[in-house]
C-alpha cells in the first residue's frame, strides 16, 4: 500500500550548507568511504548542493508520486526519486521544476531520466540524472513518499543529508551529519598543507614516508635494458 | 541490392520550424509520446534543429553512402544515419559536414560515432550520435538512401520531421507534422499558464485535482513514528 | 612482482608537438587506422595534448602505483593508468594532480575513475577517463611503472606517443612518431585543398571519382514511386 | 488512444513452418541480411520455432495489454510484445504461458523481462527475451494490439514471420515469406556441397577463387622474421 | 573500521525453507513486489535455494572478508557479499566453496565474479553472481562481517531470508518472513485453480473482469482496413 | 597494408595440452594473475580447450580475413579473432567451422558474435565470443594474419598459448608456457592438499595463519547489541 509520512527528522541546515562547502569526495573520505551513490548519476550542468532528502519511489513510467512528494517539501530538500524497477523516462519537466522550487527545494538526485533540460539549466535547477530522456510518464500508480528507500546501490533515508556536485552524488547519514562535517574540515585544512608541499615538487613518496612500505610488498627497481 | 530513391516527398519547412520552436519534450507529447529515439543518441554541443529526414543506411565501418547522401540533400535536410549492424566508428567529419552544410543539411542524427567534434563545434554544425570516435571507415560497400529505415528503435521515413534538442531525437510522420504542431502549440500555451500557479505554490495536487484519485488508488498518509 | 623500470627511452617532445597540432583523428588517419583507445574513455573537459606515455598498472581500488609514478615522471610526459581489472574507483584527486604537474606531467590517461574534477578542471590539468567517481582507493598493493600495459584494448609501451582530444585517445609507437607526424601534416594539406572544394559544393562523388565504382558495387537510383 | 486491430491478414503457416526449418542465419540471409532483432534477445533455453507475428505494446511496468492480446491469438501465432519505454521487468509468468499456449500461440518475443522461467522451460514454452526479472507488473494503461511496432530496433507488423531459434530473432514481411523460403531453400541445397568439399580440406580461397580479388586488395605475404 | 559482528538473529530455517518451495517469482508477489536484486546477477548453475543472509563487504580485487566471514557460518545460511566499488573478480573458486560448505553454508549471492564454475557446478554449489572471472583477488584490506549492506540495490541485513533461483534473488526481510510465506501460499493456491481454466482456454478478461476497465481507460477495437 | 606472416614461431603442443589440463583459473594464478581477456568472451558450450594462437584482425562486418587464415592453421591452432572497432557480428558460422576444423583448428576466441551455434554445439566446435548474432559478413576489406593483436583488452602474439574453459580465456606467452605450466602443477598439488582440510572444517583463517595480519589491519570482533 503506498504511504506517505509526514513529519520526518531531517539533519540541521547548518551542518547540510557546511557539508555542501566541502563537496562529495571529501564527505565521502569523512565518513569512510561510504555512502557513494552508482556513478552513472551525473549532473545535467556543473553544479555543487547539498540538502536534506525528501525521499519518493516511483512505478516505472508514472510520475504521479512527484507531485504528491512536493507537498510534503521543506527549504532545503533535495527530492530523492528511485523507480520500483530500472526506467530511463523523463519523469521530471520543467513544470515541476518550478513547482519544486517554489516549495524550497534545492534540487533533484533520480536514477531514470529528466527533460526539459534546456529550460532545467536556464532556470538553475539542478539535476543529477541516470539520462535524459524526453519520454513522458503517465499517473496511474503512486508509490511512497518520505520512506526509506535504495537508489543507485545506497539506502536513503528521510532527513538524510545529500550532497552532489561534479564528482557524484553522497549520502550521509542524519545522526553522522556533524560528526561527518568535522572530520571533513579537518581533513581539508590537512590537505590545504599537503598540497603546498607536492606542488613545490616534493614526493608522496617521501611525504607519506611509503618507501620502506613499498619495499615490504615487494616493489623493485630495475634499469631499462632494451 | 543498395538503392537510391530521389523525389521522396517531404514535410513543408514552415511546419518543420514551428516544432523546431516547440522542442523534442512537447512535440513528443503532442503526438501522444510516441517517435522518441533510444536516449543513447546525444548531442556534441547543446543545440536545438528540426528538418526532413534524409535517410541513409550504411554498412558497419563504412561510411560511402554519406557521400551519396550528400547529392540527395536539400535545403532543410537532417541526415539521419543508421548502421546495418551496431557500430561505433566515426563516420563523420568536419570535411563531410562542410559538404552537407554547402547542400543545405542542418545537421546529423547517426546511431555511430562521429569525429573532428571540436571543428564541428566551431563550425556550428549539430550532431546527435551514439559515441565520439575517431576509429575512420572505408569505402567499399554501399547502402540505402531515401529509403524507410529504422535507427534507436524507431522508423523513419525519408522527409518525415526530425526534431533534436538537448533532450534527445524524435520523428514526426510527415503526414502528421502540421496537426502535431497545432496540438503543440495548444499545449504551449496551456502550460505558460500552469507555470504561474506552480511558481505561485500552489500545489499540482490542486491544479490536476488528484487527490480524490490518489485516495481511490491506495494512498495513505501517516505520521512519523519514530 | 611489481617493479618500476628507469631510464625507458621515448619519442623526441618536438614531435610529440607536432601531433598535438594534428590531433588525434588526423594522427589515427596517418598512421593507417590503428592504436586508438576504446570511446569509454572520454576529457573532463575539452582539451587536446601531446605527451609520451608514463605508464602504470593498478590494482582495482588502489591507486599506490601513482604515487611512486610520480618520481619517474619527466616534464613531457602523460600519466597512463590502467587496472589489473575493471575498476570505476576515483584514482586520482587534485592532490596527485598538483604533485603530476609539478613533475612536469601534462594531462592523465585512465581506464578508471577520476575525481575533483571541479579543481581539476579550475587547474587546467586534462583528464581523459573512462568514468568520474568520488570512490576513494587505499595503498596496499604496487603495481608497474614503466612496463608496457595494455589499456582499452591497446598496447601502450613506455616512451610511446599519447595524442588526446575531444576525439580521444591514441597512442603512437616511439618509432613510428617522425614518421606518422610527417605523414599527418602532408593529409591535412591535402584535405585543406578539399575542404574549400566541398564548402562551394562540389560533391564528394565526383572530387573522389566515386561514380563508377559505386556503380560497379551495384548501386541504383530510382524514382520515388509513392 | 490505445487499440486492438482486428482481422489483420498473416502469412500463410505453410510457408511459416518451411522458414523455421531454415532457422534465423539462413532465413537472413535469405532475404538480403535484413531483419534482424537486437542480438540482447535471447532464448530461456534452445529452441527453434517460427510463427506469424501477433504484436503489442505495452508501457513500462505494465502488462495488461498481455491480457487483451490472447483474445486475438491465433494458431500458430508468436506473440511481440515491445515496452514503450526501455523496461526490464518479467511481463509474462507460467499463467499467461499456459492462456497463450491454449490458444495457439507458439512463443514470446518481448524486449523486456519474463519470469517464472523454470515452469516455462519445464512446459517447453519458448521465450526470446532481454533479461528474466521476477520484477511483477500492474495492470493500469493499456498498449496497442495488432499495430505496426518497432521492437529491439526492428519493425514488425501483424502477420509477419518471426523466426526464432539459438542464433537469435529475425522478421520477414507477410509478402516476402513465400520468395524468402525459396530462396533460403536454394541456399541450404547450396551449402550442403560446400560443407563436403570443405571438411576433406579444400580451402575457401579456392573455392570462392579470392586468391586475386584478396591480392588486389593489397594483402601480402612474408615470412616470419624474428 | 572493518569489524565482524557476533550472534546476529536471523530467521526461522522452516520458515526459509517454506520460501524455498515458492520460489522467487510468488515470494517477490507475496511481500507487495519488493526486494528483488538488480537482474544482473545470474545463476552459474539451475537451481532454487533459500538461506539467511550472512552478509560480507569486500574491497574491490580483495577477498580476504571471505575467509573471515567463513568462521561465522550457520547451518542453513547463504553468503551475501557486495563489493565497495563495482568490480568482476572471481572472488570465489572451489577451496573456499568446500569451506563454506562445511559450516552449512547453501549458496552464494555475489554482486562480482565467480570462477572455478565447471567444479562449482560438479559440487552442486550454486552461486548467483554478476558474472564470471577468473582474475583473483588480494588479501590486503577487511571489510564487514555480518552488518547490514546494500547489494544490487537492495538492502540486506544479516539474518535476513535470501530465496534464488532461475528467476532472480529476493531478499525478506527476517521479521516479515512468516507472513510472506503464509502470502505466498495463499497466492499459489489461488494461481492452481487459475491456472485450470486458462488451460481451458477461458481468458484473463473474463476471469479477472477487466473488459469494462479496458473500455474505460480508452481501449478501442477495431477492424483491419489495409 | 594488410599482411599474411608466415612460419612464426609456437609453443610447443605437449606443454600446451599440460596447460589445457590446469584450466583457466590455476594457469592465470601460476603466471601471477596476468593475461585474462575481458570476461565478455564467453563459451557457446561449456568446453576447455588449449591451443597455439592463429591471429587474425577483421573490418568491422567483415570476415573475409577469417578464409584467409584457414590456410595458415596448423594442427592445435586456436583462431583469434579481433576486430579493428567493436562488432556484434556474427563473423563465423558451420561452413567456416567446418573448414577451420579440417585444418586442425581446435576452436575459436573472438571478440565479436558467432552464429549457427546450435549446429556448431553438434559438432562440438568450441567458441568464446562476445556475443551470438545471426547477423552476416561482407568480404570486402582485409586484415592481417599472423601479427600481434589485442583482443578484450590484452596482446596476443602469434604462437602465444590460448587456454579457455567456463572461467573465461586466458593468454601465456610462447616464450613463459613451459614455467607456468610447471608453476601451475605445483600450485594444483598444493590445493589438493588444502581442498582435504578445507573440506574437513578447518578454516581458512587457520590453515593460512590470517589472524594476526587481520588484527593488525584493524578487523574488529563485537556482538550483536540489537
Amino acid at each position: 500500500m503506498p504511504r506517505v509520512v509526514r513529519g520526518t527528522p531531517r539533519a540541521p541546515l547548518d551542518v547540510v550548507d557546511g557539508l555542501a562547502e566541502l563537496g562529495v569526495a571529501t564527505v565521502h573520505e569523512a565518513q569512510g568511504r561510504i555512502g557513494l551513490l552508482d556513478v552513472r548519476l551525473r549532473p545535467i550542468f556543473p553544479a555543487r548542493i547539498a540538502g536534506t532528502a525528501l525521499t519518493a519511489t516511483v512505478a516505472p513510467g508514472d510520475n504521479w508520486t512527484i507531485h504528491v512528494a512536493v507537498e510534503q517539501a521543506r527549504e532545503g530538500d533535495i527530492l530523492v526519486v528511485t523507480p520500483t524497477s530500472p526506467c530511463e523516462d523523463g519523469y521530471l519537466g520543467d513544470l515541476l521544476a518550478e513547482s519544486l522550487r517554489a516549495h524550497g527545494v534545492r534540487g533533484l538526485v533520480i536514477d531514470a531520466g529528466v527533460r526539459d533540460v534546456a529550460t532545467l539549466t536556464e532556470m538553475g535547477f539542478p539535476v543529477w540524472s541516470k539520462n535524459i530522456g524526453a519520454q513522458g510518464t503517465v499517473k496511474a500508480t503512486p508509490g511512497d513518499v518520505q520512506t526509506p528507500i535504495t537508489i543507485a546501490n545506497q539506502r536513503v533515508e528521510p532527513g538524510d543529508v545529500i550532497v552532489a556536485d561534479l564528482d557524484g552524488v553522497v549520502v550521509v547519514r542524519r545522526e553522522d551529519a556533524a560528526r561527518v562535517l568535522e572530520k571533513g574540515r579537518e581533513r581539508e585544512d590537512n590537505e590545504t598543507a599537503k598540497r603546498a608541499r607536492l606542488r613545490a615538487g616534493e614526493l608522496g613518496l617521501d611525504i607519506y614516508g611509503m618507501r620502506e612500505k613499498l619495499a615490504a610488498a615487494g616493489l623493485v627497481y630495475e634499469d631499462y635494458a632494451g
